[in-house]
C-alpha cells in the first residue's frame, strides 16, 4: 500500500478538490424523524440514528471528495454503542473509496501513546478502528509524538498534529512568545522535522499539521515553515473563514492542504440558503449542494483550481 | 452529592493515604494463563481477559485506597469490546466505593469538548462512561477547558489538566519561557483560576492539575502557585520518583495530592521484590503487597503521614 501522504495526494488529485467532510453527528441536530424522540432515549437508539445519518452522508459525498473526518467525541458520547458504530462508519466510508481521518486529538506517552495509535490506525483487521489517519495534541512533547509516528509509518497511516487551532482561545498558550517565536512555531518546527523524515513521493510526509482557517496570515507563514506537512484546515464555513482565507495553505500545484467543513455540510438542510429548497426530508440533497458549493468556492479562490483541467 | 473535590478529600481521609492505582491493562503483561494465547486472538477474547484482570485488581485495592485511574488507551486499543468493558470496570469500581478518574487526556473545543465531557463524566446513567473525573490537555486554550469545566461542575465531577508532565520530552514545549515564565506556569495560572472558582468545602476545586513526580522542585513551586488545585501526580515507582520526591505536592494537612502508580502495582508480580514470593498465579497478593508498600512509603516520607492518627 502506498504511504498515507501519497494516497491523500492521489485522492485529492482524482477528485480535483481538497474538501474534507467532517462527520460531527450531534444527535440534537439530526433531521426530524431520524433522531429518537424521547429526551432520555437510550444510547443504542441514538447510536442507531447516528449510524443511519453518517452512512447517508458518506453515500452522498463518496463520489465527490477525497476524505471524511469523523469526530470521535460525538461517538464516544454515546458510550459503547457509539464506539461500535464508529467502527462501522469508518469501514463503510473506506469501502466507498474515502480516506478516513479520525479526529481524536489523542495524546499520551510511551506505551500508552502506542496503544492509542495501535487502536486507531491501520486498515480494517490491522487495528480496532481502522482509520487512515488521526489527529494528535503536542503538549506532552516529542516523546509523546514518537510512538504515534512509529505506528503510523509502520501502517502507512497519517497524523495531524495540532499546531495553530481555529478557536478564539487557541492563542492563550499557542501564541505565547518564547525565544522570539510563538509556541505554535516551535510546534511547527517539530512537525516539519517529522514530516520531512517521513516524506512520500508526493513530497509530503506522514505527519501533518492542524492549522485553523481563521488565521490566514499564519496559514501562509506556516506553509513556508512546514514545506513537507499536509495541512488539515478547520474553521471553514461555520467558523467564518472563506476560500480566500485558506488560499495560503496550498502549494503551487494546489496540493498540501485539505479543508474541513462539518456542520456546514452535514447539517446544510438547516442553513438559510438550503432550508427552503430542501428541508429536513431532503437533507441528503442539501449535503450534496453544500459540498458542491464548497468545492466550487475552493476551485475559484485558491490554488486548488490547478487540480483540475490544468 | 458532594462535589468531586470534597468526595476526594473525604475518601483520602477515610483511607488515610493518597495512593491512586492506575489501571493500565496491557494485554502482553497480563499474568500467564489469563491472556488469550494466540497472537492474533480476537479483540473480544482480549477484552474479556482485561476485564477479569481489572476487576481482580479492584477487588484487592478497594479496601485500601481512595481511587483508581483506568487508562483509556488500553481499552480503546481493544476496539468496541474494550470500550464495553471500560464501562463495566468503572461501574464495578464505583460499586466498591472507589472514585474513578478516567485518564483520557481529551481536548477539543465548543460542542465537541462538551460531548467528550458529557460522555465521560457523571454517575452511571447520567453519562455513557460514568467516571468521577477525567484528564484533559490544555493546548487548545481556555475556551477548550470551559465546556469540560461546565459539565464537570454540573455533575459534581472533576478534571485534571496537564500542567507539567513526568516524561523526559515534556519540557520541549512546556518549559519554553514566555514573559519570564515557562509555558507550564501559564497553564498553572489558568488552572488555579478555575480551581478557585469551583472550590468546595475542603478548599480544593473541581479543576486540578497533572504534575509529574519526576520534577520535585517544580512540584513545590506549583503547589504554591495553585493552592486550590488537587494534584494528580504520575511518575512514582516505574518512572523512578520516590515518596520524598512527591512530598512537595501536599498541603500541611497531607491533602491536596494523589499519587499514581500503575505498572508498579498492577503488574507487581513481575517485580524483582515480589516475583519470588508470589509469581503469576498469586498476582493479586503481589498487588496488595505493592499497594501496602506504597502506602507505607508515602506515610513515612510525605505530609500524608498526617492523614492518620494525627
Amino acid at each position: 500500500m502506498p504511504c498515507f501522504s501519497d494516497r491523500l495526494a492521489a485522492a485529492v488529485r482524482r477528485c480535483g478538490n481538497p474538501v474534507l467532510v467532517g462527520l460531527d453527528p450531534r444527535v440534537d441536530l439530526l433531521p426530524e424523524g431520524m433522531a429518537p424522540q424521547a429526551d432520555g432515549a437510550d444510547l443504542v437508539a441514538k447510536a442507531g440514528a447516528v449510524s443511519v445519518f453518517c452512512l447517508g452522508v458518506v453515500d452522498v459525498v463518496a463520489p465527490l471528495v477525497a476524505a471524511v473526518k469523523p469526530q470521535a467525541a460525538f461517538f464516544e458520547q454515546l458510550g459503547p454503542p457509539g464506539m461500535v458504530i464508529l467502527a462501522d462508519v469508518i469501514q463503510y466510508a473506506q469501502e466507498r473509496g474515502l480516506l478516513v481521518i479520525l479526529d481524536a486529538k489523542r495524546n499520551d506517552i510511551g506505551s500508552t501513546a502506542a496503544a492509542y495509535a495501535d487502536g486507531i490506525l491501520g486498515s480494517q483487521g490491522q487495528s480496532a478502528w481502522g482509520a487512515d489517519a488521526t489527529t494528535v495534541s503536542p503538549y506532552l512533547g516529542d516523546d509523546s509524538l514518537e510512538p504515534f509516528v512509529r505506528v503510523a509509518t509502520e501502517r502507512d497511516a497519517g497524523l495531524f498534529v495540532l499546531v495553530k487551532t481555529s478557536n478564539p482561545g487557541g492563542g492563550l498558550f499557542q501564541d505565547l512568545v518564547a525565544d522570539g517565536q510563538p509556541v505554535y512555531r516551535h510546534v511547527a518546527r517539530q512537525v516539519e522535522k517529522l514530516a520531512e523524515q517521513t516524506a512520500g513521493q508526493c513530497g509530503y510526509g506522514a505527519v501533518g499539521a492542524v492549522v485553523g482557517a481563521t488565521y490566514p496570515e499564519q496559514l501562509q507563514e506556516l506553509r513556508a515553515e512546514m514545506p513537507h506537512a499536509w495541512f488539515l484546515v478547520p474553521g471553514f464555513g461555520a467558523q467564518g473563514a472563506t476560500a480566500r482565507d485558506v488560499a495560503g495553505a496550498f502549494d503551487q500545484q494546489g496540493l498540501g492542504a485539505i479543508v474541513n467543513s462539518s456542520r456546514g455540510i452535514i447539517f446544510a438542510y438547516q442553513r438559510e440558503e438550503y432550508a427552503a429548497a430542501f428541508g429536513a426530508s431532503r437533507w441528503q440533497e442539501a449535503v450534496e449542494a453544500a459540498t458542491r458549493a464548497m468545492i466550487d468556492q475552493l476551485r475559484t479562490d485558491t490554488p486548488a483550481a490547478r487540480l483540475v483541467g490544468g
